[in-house]
């Protein structure tokens, strides 16, 4: 097991990184304060590990509320069941919420955890790649709204993560790749010698080798960690962690959510910030190249949705979180290893990289 | 205008009260980050303050949100209301909500800036007498839930507090006396002259003489900020506020939300919470009849609804918020002017107190 703290003052909290750690009762009988506590979880998740963790939680009482999955029940109504199982069994304000699922559980725990009675413990378990290097890191919670994705929720720090290694045995290979953008994403924009390390081991991590999951896990959270430290409240460089993000929501919400899924759009949308970063003259097309290339060998879409012409972009990208006065920033690369996040670009180079032939530029980078 | 600053670090605030302050527009403008401003008022409030709130703020792009009045409406699909607006007009994170109206729409405009994009600015220009000296100061938003008062919600800290007192003129008499039962509530917790003083010029107050007014609920502002400052997150001696509310909410949610206005069921839970301390020799007969008196002079109910039997109260008091770990904590007073919360107690003074005559012991004492 390796474990990473994310250093946060008083809310500072551990992220425990290992092999079947939902087993270890001590690891979360560290982290819980009362005697209570709800794991929130979805029906997939729930016949594959809900029976083990209540057995290591054996000395609490135990609520556990299972919630139909996929994003497209990441909203009020599913939030409501959490708060209805919470109340119904007279959860108190010193309860522990604990998420055991993906990052839409992560979302929707977290968010019910800092709305109940204002505030309850919450300590997140996630079971897919994706949530383990993003979601579980930094304190964002939330929901969606009809216009618009995680539009409401809170920041709010849970007080430890665990994340099992073993339980991505279980993952469908395409959610493997989808996590696979998230982690390719730290090293463009912060760690050009993790990049390095990802391109001679992209392939054991596919074939879920431990000790790569493992350092490939740990490497994400701490360049997360690092960057979250020191911008919680994402007002300034947090936002660079967005590189990608703000294509790929434009092509999640055209495309409706969970038809791509959250990495994949993500990978489609980093090309596209490449490509942009090399229009301007930052990086070269040999870098852009070698990013598009280690995002095939992950097996992920390189190329967005043909039918979102620079109008559609356009139009989901206006109620971006990012539009700051009605102002577009976007997260580009001055260089491999080093994100910045900017509004100061002329806006032909935007609709250049709207319209750039992405099938033609990717056919030749082999997977 | 009166100003008292809230120290909380870096999330401080002003609390400016005087006459007319709805027409200041250099207030608002002080505490407003962009160009997009949200005005949430109801029904009632709209009609009377929206127009000339809307002119003050003529430099800015300004939405209002109608909501229909009443606690019955504090529940998340009249919070959509909110988000469905902001959404609608596409506010950007540097937008700015404003609460313009009673406690429920500070709660749930509050709990919206807190929810939306993660949390937006807020301020709050209270109108009615309870939500100017309690609701309004202290950082708690939020919505009920079927099965109990206030349990979705943040803590979440305005940029400004408002407080015009010259919209008290248009406040029902009885809504003014339920605000007087949280004013009282301050010189029973912790400032014993400003019992006396409320004393001298309840009258007046309640002629809505301006003076004495802005006095009071400066008072009020002043002794509820001193003891949030103390302890933000209601971890401990913050609870003292609470004084009758255990009573108070048990009462509030047995005849249903909105039947006893708030102020009221406080009153009458005071009055229980008094009889308590009285049971338990800490205060005297006559300083518990001190304390009735004022209420009843406040135009106060000082008896709980007969049909409430010892069993009810037991039975909503049970999911209190101040319930930790199944054991009943309640707010009490040692003396006039110093309360406290404890769970030491023997359970027959409390079914004692219950079970007590509260209409023969008040009827002598005159309103």
């Amino acid at each position: 097991m390796q474990t990473l703290q994310v250093d946060l003052g008083e809310r500072s909290y551990p992220i425990h990184i290992g092999e079947r750690l939902i087993d270890r009762a001590e690891l979360l009988a560290d982290r819980i304060r009362g005697r209570q506590v709800a794991i929130v979880t979805n029906e997939t998740v729930a016949p594959l590990y809900l029976d083990r963790l209540t057995q290591t939680l054996s000395g609490y009482a135990v609520t556990p509320v299972i919630l139909p999955d996929g994003e497209e029940h990441k909203n009020w109504q599913t939030l409501q069941l959490i708060f209805d199982a919470l109340l119904g069994a007279r959860h108190d304000r010193n309860t522990t919420v604990i998420a055991l699922g993906g990052g839409v559980i992560g979302d929707m725990a977290g968010y019910a955890a800092a709305s109940y009675q204002r505030g309850v413990d919450f300590i997140q378990m996630p079971t897919t790649l994706l949530s383990q290097v993003d979601s579980s890191v930094g304190g964002k919670t939330g929901i969606n709204h009809p216009l618009g994705k995680n539009m409401i929720g809170a920041f709010y720090q849970p007080r430890a993560v665990i994340i099992d290694t073993t339980t991505l045995a279980t993952l469908p290979p395409r959610e493997l790749s989808a996590g696979l953008a998230e982690v390719i994403k730290y090293g463009l924009i912060c760690d050009e010698p993790f990049l390095g390390w990802l391109e001679r081991n992209i392939d054991r991590i596919r074939a879920l080798d431990s000790a790569a999951l493992t350092e490939s896990i740990h490497r994400s959270c701490a360049a997360k960690a690092k960057v979250v430290n020191a911008d919680e409240r994402e007002s300034g460089v947090r936002a660079i962690l967005n590189l990608g993000h703000t294509f790929g929501h434009a092509i999640e919400t055209h495309m409706g959510y969970g038809v791509w899924l959250h990495g994949e759009a993500v990978s489609a949308g980093t090309v596209m910030a490449l490509e942009m970063s090399c229009q301007l003259g930052w990086i070269s097309p040999p870098e852009r190249d070698r990013a598009i290339r280690l995002l095939r060998r992950a097996a992920l879409p390189v190329v967005p949705p043909a039918q979102m012409k620079p109008q559609e972009f356009l139009k989901h990208m206006a109620v971006d979180k990012k539009v700051l006065d009605g102002r577009l920033r976007l997260v580009l690369l001055r260089q491999i290893g080093e994100a910045v996040v900017t509004g100061d670009f002329p806006y032909d180079v935007l609709e250049a990289t709207l319209s750039a032939d992405y099938g033609a530029m990717t056919e030749h980078l082999g997977a």
